[in-house]
Order: structure tokens, then C-alpha cells, then sequence
């Protein structure tokens, strides 16, 4: 049995961050290569302090879902997953024993040689008849002085391009260095030019910056007047989100397996759920959700929906429908944090067995498996001097707050949370696997709680107290 | 069978607002000169639109909870309880029948002739053995160019004192009209000097500007070398907060009825709340709230604590207790909105059937009368442009707002209540009582969003979108 987790940056307040990361774990999926795919963020649920946690086996293979090496995949991925390694990773991964599972940990996809494949694909869309006679490609990277792995990459990619030769002439130019965008007209002198940006997805840069300094109007732009002759720029997507990314996860997991074997169901797990399912098969309440069992499916709503007839609600069939319709409030915001008590209504679920598992892991991430764990006395709690500690770059200023404004953020943040804060020295004797839907364990501060305390301390917390991240 | 309503202003932002006519409700209780007492509020609920709905009389007597006429007792009141009333009340109040229920409006507390007594009882907390051989009295108003009647009611009051013969001098003195409190030392010969603020509570003036302007230093203060000799002044506590003023209440209670008769209890009340009670008996979910008939009585506790062992909740036995607990959110904000999804946890009530209509009452105020109402087809929605057009004073800007403003800050306040915005043309088929426990009706914009709106008029509802007052 195989595990596959994809990690995301995710985002406090823009539900889209998360998006792309979904769409992979389908397509992944979808493969049937691996028993499950499990999405894990940063800034969203659930975390990477979580993730390890809501996996099945003992087989893991965590692939960071990142157009580039850097900060996050060198140093906070690595750091809140604990996986006891710090900076850049070798090829063919790092590989740890951690509690029980074998964890495997890549290189991010943008970096694996497979991204030239994925170039060529979003070449051929931008134009298909694309010939070494007459048409230029150029590799459009963002280039940044913090990592120069970052331009490497598209250096290498460029030289098999060239190599390959499917182009006339294949330049790498950058947003942020040298050799920069602007100066196509004077390099590129085929008649038609490609363009693929080498980013993660749509953005600012992608939709306002390189058209902008490259002069393009549209996905094909005429320039009849340049130094080498009349051109034609043709602008392709990014690369990040191309499907054809799915085939890149595979050969870094691949390659990160080498001659590993087979894993094993997760023993703690396995027994989290199975408690979870056999009290679930007799009727449940789970933080604001009533589930009840229906002749051998389950359906779940929020419980100020009991009694409603299912034609006054939105059926819901699947665990991704499920976890579309509760990632924002009814008022229409991004939900971050899933156990905050703004679960919308107006919906309903049914579903099998094996689907209730997954549902419930998007409605509350890591929740069945620390809920058990805390019953059995085996949820670990982090104190929030440890979790402060532990911070770096903007959020190592939270080592600074005083146990006062802690308490201040976290009165206001997680009065509206379902989880007790255990971390805080708050007790929780029964839990919703006792049949009390609220009682939720809190073993540590999330990354909101970390968020809103660098504000404090910052002092942009004013009365509306939101961050801006 | 009679009903006393007392009104007093309440806030959206501060929860001691209202605590001086919860406090009045209480004594009055005691006296059990009335079947009930019921209090209503400006900013808080039951609102003056839901107020008389929620009394079970066909008599009702509604005390203006004010220190002086103005503003609110001639315009706001009367216009929200649609009295049909507007400008000074003429003493013995006004009287009206509103559905069926005959509704007699006073004139506030502060303008009673009785309140003399209450200011005589004052001084002579402060000084009990105030003689009219060596003591003067201050009465101590605020004066204001907006109301004459204002000052006429301390000019009374001193008159009436002066009359008694309990002291040597008597004077009338203002904080923001002349004669200024700050010239006693030249008017004021006495050794001994009283001072009695007429004020509602204690406040900014009392406990700063009085102080500051007489140049007191605590309840009692030596002036050695004064015009007239050496002075000592007595600092009494504001009328307002007087147990005393139970008595005024009940004395414009009387004049009010004159020969009016008995009351009757109002059918469509006593409809709502045996059908209410006819389910509660079977067990209930209203909104956040679990009722559970348990051997003749009724506990009530937040449904999240569900299963619950009684010992590890607070247990509550009476509906005060009730109302205090559930006034502010887990993280200690105030709820002036009972509807928002915000009822704190950790909490349990045990009570008899007449305490359980108290408790539901301070729960959810007016949500019974409001429900059964609605399934009964009887509950009139008020659309928007009516609210709108109904507000005066800094509101009346909210008839500014856009379709799209008010459905912009309605989707934010509105998202996280329990109420369904019937006045928005949402639709509600099945409510608690049809056992879908948020089904709640909304019947018109409540004050809270009022005040949102007239932000996003003025432009200051930003991110954190909290509103000031």
C-alpha cells in the first residue's frame, strides 16, 4: 500500500491558492498508481504539521508542488513535516522513518528534466505547427537572486529544447535578470515565436507583467516592424498548470521509491477510522455535521439542516463535491481553518463508505486521526513556545509576543473554533467519539493562530483584525 | 392580565448598556405589581420593531428607561414601535391599540415628579444626616441647548427640594449651561455641600468631568479657604441607578392606565408558545440550542455539547442566568444579534415549563412569536427601501445605499445568522418548529445591519468592517 501526498502553499484568504493542487491529486488519481493521493498545505488544512498524520500507509512519498527550489521546499516543508532535513535535496529525494512510515521527499516538480516535455506540450498548444524553420522558442522564467537554481532550471531546459531540435532558436530570458524579456526583438530573429512562461499558474506576472514588457496583446500578437523582419509572438499557458505535471509527479515518485517495497496499512490509522466508522454506522454528530446512516449509505448535512426534506438542499454525491461546498462560509469567504464554526448549510452528502472517509477528511482534516489518538492518550501537544521557536523568516517575529498577547489573539481567533486548545492547557474529557459533536482536540497552534499573532505583534491588528496573507 | 415594557437604548458594541433596565426588570418582577416585565432595546433584542410581539397581554404599559426627553423617547421609540406617535409626550402618556393589544407610552423616568424623592434619597446616602441649619444641595444636570425640558426637570426638582425645608440652600447647576457647576464656590454658602448628579448611570461625566470641574477629590472633599468659609462636599452616586426608580417607574405605570381595565392574555402569544412548548415536550433543536424535557423540567444547552456529562458544564437554574451566560460570545465579545451563530459553549439550564419561556425569550428573543407567526402565514416581511426610508438622524444616509451595497454587507453580517432574510426574498419553508433547527425567519433588517449599511455609505467599512457605537 501506497501513500502519495502533494504539497501546496495554500492560502489564509484565497480559496484558489489550493485549486491547482486538487486538480493533480484527481488526475493522480485517476492513474490508480498510488492507493491514495492526500493534499496537504502551508496555510491551509490539512497542514503539513497534519498531513503525515491522514495517511493510509506506511508508504509515503510527499512531493512539494512548487515551479522552483527555495524557501519553502528547502526550508519550511522539510521543518513542519519534521522530516529532519534542512536545505537543498539531492536528487532522488531525502527518505526518513517517521513514526512508523517511511517518508519520501522530493525535489518540486518544476526542477525534474520531465518539465521539458510539459514546455514542448504548452509550445504545441500555443502553436501546433510549430517547425525548426521558422519558429523560435523562448522559455520565459521569473529569475530571482535568493535562489540560482531557479534560472538553472531553465537553462537546462532551454539546452534540450535546442538540443531537440524542434526550433529554429530556443532562448531563456527572465522577468527579474538577465538576459531580461524585453530584449526578444533583438535575439530573436526567427519569423514566429513561442512563448512559455515558466511559472506555477495565472497570476500577476502571467496576465500583467510579461505581456506588458513583451508587448503582446492577445495569446498571437503581429510585429511587423522589428530589427530582424515582421514577427508573430505566440503566448502560451503557464507550465505549472498543464496535466501533463501529473506525469512529472510520477517520475520524481518513481525515482524517489528506487528499490523500496511495499507498504502496509497504518496500523493507528487504520484503527482511527474504523472506530470513527463503526459509531458513525449507528448515527453521528461531528463538530457542526449530523450524520446519519441510510440503508447502507450515509448522508451528512450541517445540523441546523436536520429535518430539512433532501429536495431543500443541494445534493452532494462526491467527497471533492463536499469539500468545494464547505471550503467557503455562506457569506461567501475562504475557510482557512475548517473547524472554525462557519460550516455552510443549505447542502447534503450521500455516500458510500469508503467516499464518508474521504468526505470527512475534507470537512475536518486530521480530525478523526487526532481526535483517536487524543482518546487514547497519544496526541502529542506542542506548546506555543515550541511552536513559536520554531518560525522563521516573517513569522520568526512571533518568538517576541508575550503569553498575553497570545492569549488575547487566541481568545478572539479561536473562541469561534470548534477544537479545544489542549496546547493552551484546556481539557477535553469527552470527544465527538463519545457523542459529544464539539468536543475536538487542538494539539497545537495552526498556521492562522501563528499569522494572527505576527500581526499582534506587529501592531497592524487593529479592531477588524484580519492579516493580509 | 398586564404587561410593563421597559425600553432602554442597548448597544451594538458594549454589553453594559443594558444591564441598567435588566437590573429595573428584576426589581419590578419583585413587586409583582404586573404579569411580566419585559425589556426592549434600540441596538440590542428584542428590538422596539419585535418588542410588543413578544409581550402575552392584550395591556401593555411601555417605560421609556430615559433620564430626560429628547431624541429618543420622542422620535426613535415611538417611530420603531410604530406607535404612531411622534414628538413630546403629554404627561400621562399616550395610548394606542396595535394589534389587538392596547399600548400606553410614557414619559421617560427622569421627568417624574417623584423623582425628587429619588434625588432626597441620594443625598442623603451621601450625607445621612443632612440638616437644614449647615448643609446645601447641588442638583447637578447636564444642560443642553437641544431639549429646554432638559434643564426645566432639574429647575423642578430643585424647586420641589427647596420647598421640603431638608436644606439650608438648594441650587440647580450645569455642566454645559449656565449657572456652570464650576461658579459653587461663590453661589453655594453652606459648610456642608450635597451634590446629586442627574444623570441615568455612572459615566465619562460622573467619574471625570463633575469631579474635574468641582475640583472633587473622592465622595467627600475638604475646601478649606472658600469665599464663605471652609466647605465640605458630599458626592452622592447619579440618580439613575437608584433602586427608587422603581417606584417613578410604577408611579407613570399608574398614571398611565388611568381607568383602563385588565388586560387579557393575546391569543396569537399564547398560540406561539404552547405550540412551542407542545414540541419541547418532545424534545427540540431551536437554532444552536438542544432542549431535552427531563422529568417535568427542561434542560437546554448548546448542541455541540450534546452528551455532555452534566459536571463538566456550568448548570444554570433560572432565565437570568441564562441571558447572562449566552450575552457574550466564547471569546467574550458581545452579541447584540441573539441569531448570530456565536452562542457560547460550556453551559447548561435546567428548568421549570414557565422559567423554560424565559429562557428561550433571552435565548432567541422573539423568534417563537416571529416563527409561529410565519408558519401561520401571519409574519408581514418589511423590505429594505421601508427600513430605509423609516431611519432618521445619522441613519437616514442609509436610504443612500445601493441594492447591490445593502446585498454586499447583508452577505457578510447576514451569513453568519441563524434568520432567513425573508425582507431579501429568501424563502423559508420548514422552521424549528417543523424540527429543522435553523429554520428561523427574519422579517425585516435588524439594526446591527442598518448600522453596517450606514458604514458602507460613509465609506468606513473596511476590511475589518466593525461599526462604532
Amino acid at each position: 500500500m501506497r501513500s502519495l501526498v502533494l504539497i501546496g502553499h495554500g492560502s489564509h484568504l484565497n480559496g484558489e491558492s489550493a485549486g491547482a493542487v486538487y486538480r493533480y491529486a484527481e488526475l493522480l488519481r485517476g492513474r490508480g498508481l498510488f492507493d491514495e493521493v492526500i493534499e496537504g498545505y502551508w496555510k491551509e488544512e490539512p497542514s503539513l504539521r497534519q498531513v503525515l498524520k491522514t495517511t493510509a500507509s506506511t508508504d509515503i512519498t510527499v512531493i512539494p508542488m512548487f515551479i522552483s527550489e527555495g524557501y519553502f521546499t528547502e526550508t519550511v516543508i522539510p521543518r513542519e513535516m519534521g522530516l529532519g532535513h534542512q536545505g537543498p535535496v539531492p536528487e532522488g529525494g531525502v527518505a526518513r522513518v517517521i513514526g512508523g512510515r517511511t517518508v519520501r521527499y522530493t525535489l518540486p516538480y518544476g526542477v525534474h528534466p520531465a518539465m521539458t516535455d510539459v514546455i514542448l506540450a504548452r509550445a504545441h498548444e500555443a502553436l501546433p505547427d510549430a517547425s525548426p524553420q521558422d519558429t523560435a522558442l523562448i522559455v520565459l522564467g521569473h529569475g530571482t537572486t535568493r535562489n540560482e537554481n531557479s534560472s538553472r532550471v531553465i537553462y537546462q531546459n532551454a539546452d534540450r529544447l535546442r538540443d531537440s531540435g524542434h526550433f529554429a532558436e530556443v532562448h531563456a530570458l527572465f522577468l527579474d535578470e538577465d538576459p531580461k524579456v524585453g530584449t526578444w526583438p533583438e535575439v530573436v530573429k526567427a519569423p514566429r515565436v513561442v512563448v512559455v512562461p515558466f511559472f506555477a499558474s495565472e497570476g500577476w506576472h502571467t496576465l500583467e507583467t510579461i505581456p506588458e514588457d513583451m508587448g503582446l496583446t492577445g495569446t498571437v500578437t503581429a510585429f511587423p516592424d522589428h530589427p530582424h523582419g515582421p514577427q508573430q509572438v505566440f503566448y502560451a499557458k503557464p507550465v505549472g498548470t498543464h496535466a501533463a505535471v501529473a506525469d512529472v509527479v510520477l517520475h520524481l515518485a518513481e525515482e524517489a521509491r528506487g528499490a523500496g517495497g511495499q507498504g502496509d496499512p497504518e496500523r493507528g490509522h487504520e484503527a482511527a477510522w474504523q472506530t470513527f466508522l463503526e459509531r458513525a454506522r449507528a448515527g453521528l454528530r461531528v463538530g457542526e455535521v449530523l450524520l446519519t446512516p441510510e440503508l447502507g449509505v450515509f448522508e451528512l448535512r450541517h445540523m441546523l439542516d436536520e429535518g430539512l426534506p433532501g429536495g431543500e438542499l443541494v445534493t452532494l454525491v462526491t467527497p471533492e463535491g463536499v469539500r468545494d461546498r464547505t471550503r467557503v462560509t455562506d457569506g461567501g469567504d475562504h475557510r482557512p481553518v475548517h473547524t472554525l464554526r462557519t460550516l455552510p448549510r443549505g447542502w447534503r452528502a450521500v455516500l458510500n463508505e469508503a467516499d464518508l472517509r474521504r468526505a470527512v477528511h475534507y470537512l475536518y482534516p486530521a480530525v478523526v486521526e487526532e481526535t483517536y489518538a487524543h482518546s487514547c492518550h497519544a496526541l502529542r501537544h506542542t506548546p506555543w513556545a515550541t511552536t513559536a521557536r520554531r518560525q522563521t523568516g516573517i513569522y520568526a517575529k512571533v518568538q517576541k509576543a508575550t503569553p498575553a498577547q497570545v492569549e488575547h489573539v487566541a481568545q478572539e481567533v479561536c473562541s469561534g473554533c470548534l477544537r479545544t486548545r489542549l496546547w493552551a492547557g484546556e481539557r477535553l474529557t469527552f470527544t465527538f467519539l463519545d457523542r459529544v459533536p464539539g468536543g475536538l482536540p487542538c494539539a497545537e497552534a495552526c498556521t492562522f493562530l501563528v499569522a494572527e499573532v505576527r500581526e499582534e505583534v506587529s501592531g497592524k491588528r487593529g479592531a477588524g483584525h484580519g492579516h493580509s496573507h
